[in-house]
């Protein structure tokens, strides 16, 4: 969704060409995923404070999962503008990425039909679990080709968010058999961890 | 759904790429928001003019959402135009406007299915009111940050507009139980009022 | 969809991120309108050749709308292209012409519903109509702000096609009531008249 | 979806901006496309291993479809990135390929109804074969405008990955009568084929 232009004074110009066109498409499909959660919610039945009641716990799945992605896209966003160079496996660790944050909207409409039953929150976590493993992947992949003291390579030296959130998504489907309130519990801690703006990038920037 | 460039002329080409995100961010989000509007249009169930006449309503009900969206689009362009610098609670204050922003689609939605019914109306005063006030947040984040005599400082020095609005959302909430048209008469007000370009923004840009 | 950055040699790069901003929203604007022609197609009900012809009427309707949309959005972006200043009567022609476009898919659903029926034949001439004289009226506005002696005063001095568009969907929108294959005719007709390539503008870029 | 600058190095800005926009155009179609394949996935009916189970086979179909159009996206930007020259044709010849490429979703959904018939497997076959055909008529049309010695004719001289493609394709439309299976190797087999990242426009943009 975003054109980033190769600023005029990048004495690599050739190189960020690929990295705005990783970060085009991604967006794209972010927005994409956006889109279909959006258009999942539904009016209420009737125009009554009871109907209206019946959708709130629908609302709160919306406002977790709209969390979740808006997170991945401001996270992915830092990350790509403190990146110059790309190869092959950053490519395709992307669409990796990608791929599991477009199952999000299926699964939170199967949330949504019963928050309460134990697969459909077993699946969100692994499906969280997936995508958290594809971005550590897409994080290495990204750090290996711009060398470890380069921006991004300092940036992310110990990237202990990444490791937590790894760590609760784990707990999470593990949990849901037992209690699907400490996976939803889970989701919501990682979604305030990742609140919390990542400042490592913004000082890369500042440089 | 836009990329806008650094300005090859700005010398602060670091802090811009900021504002450049969000926007971008922003004007996908909204994107999403315009097309569910659309995808909720149905046609009319005959090839006969009764049932034209019974889509009217709805479609007037779309050009009411319509207009919201488009003219927070407008406004929100202008503002970001004007920012040189992002902070925290600048992309904090963004992502909660777009919250409310991405419930319009669904209650426009359910005003189509009984245009006249309060409950309706009076959640989509509330969702209108959350979002002006986000707005209002978002406009003194902006200026906390790039200071009171910025172009966006000076630019929006009285947020005539905005208190307008609020206080126009906040009447159509408490008018919904006794006449919706009250309510409907005061969304529309609303856009009108915002309608007119705000000249402030041209002025600040042209010097 | 498209970001489009003041070209750095652009003397005047304050005026030219305005017509930016406003290429943008209507490129995301008209991206929603396609997806939403898109969506609505659906697959035959049987893996049969007979099911698979129930639906070619369908398809080709569908690749009508989808060149009425493309020849908008091939023609609006010649037009910014060769505009650099906009003025607030241009922003709402062009906010008039979306809003024309985006009835468009709804519309497209019920023709295909009946494709012998006068009345949506006669609607889909009403709208097409309606987004022609708002494309008009936005040439004229941007005429009018630029100067005639600019390069879009220059470029479209005789609006040949606009006048000829107009004048085949106003005979649409009458003949449908007699037939609708005059008023496809006539849909067809102007699609290939705008497939040409509006070769003034290509000119007035190369200068 | 992206804004393709011109560059500003580039010594014929006039001639790049045909390309962004047509580049802008692409991807916002291509995210369109994208959208609907997603929105297409529906939950399972209920929170049981047998209903995820039933949903497997669609969600591997899903998988093929978002390769196909990644596919087609990566290698649709190498392309044009390699492009500095537009033309008539070319134009015409990008949205023959668009066209071919929007039928995807609703081919995907029949594929999943039932994907085991015989019909849709051929359908897909002779979509995915058209859209072929478009990509190379596209790329001799850009090779024609540019010349043979250009970065896009040097690097584009044997399209031996665009050959293959058409043969397999051309396969599994004839096989589709007979077994399914071939068919859906030969899709499985092109997608690997492009997986690979296509070197010729890398170490063209690196000169």
């Amino acid at each position: 969704m975003a054109g980033h232009p190769s600023d005029p004074s990048d004495p690599h110009p050739h190189v960020d060409v690929g990295a705005g066109r990783l970060e085009a498409f991604s967006d794209a499909v972010m927005a994409v995923i956006m889109t279909i959660l959006a258009l999942e919610l539904r009016p209420p039945e009737d125009p009554t404070l009871a109907s209206l009641a019946d959708r709130l716990p629908g609302l709160l799945i919306y406002l977790l999962s709209f969390m979740f992605i808006a997170i991945y896209w401001n996270n992915h966003h830092h990350l790509l503008r403190a990146t110059t160079r790309i190869s092959g496996s950053v490519m395709w660790g992307n669409m990796f990425l990608l791929f599991w944050l477009s199952l999000i909207p299926v699964l939170t409409e199967w949330l949504r039909e019963d928050p309460r039953a134990a697969l459909p929150v077993t699946c969100f976590g692994v499906v969280a679990l997936c995508a958290a493993i594809a971005y550590t992947v897409l994080v290495r992949a990204i750090v290996r080709v711009n060398g470890p003291s380069s921006l991004v390579g300092m940036a992310i030296a110990s990237d202990r968010k990444g490791k937590i959130s790894l760590v609760l998504y784990a707990v999470a489907v593990v949990a849901a058999s037992v209690s699907v309130w400490v996976s939803y519990a889970c989701f919501a801690t990682v979604s305030v961890i990742w609140l919390v703006p990542d400042r490592r990038f913004v000082r890369a920037h500042d440089r």
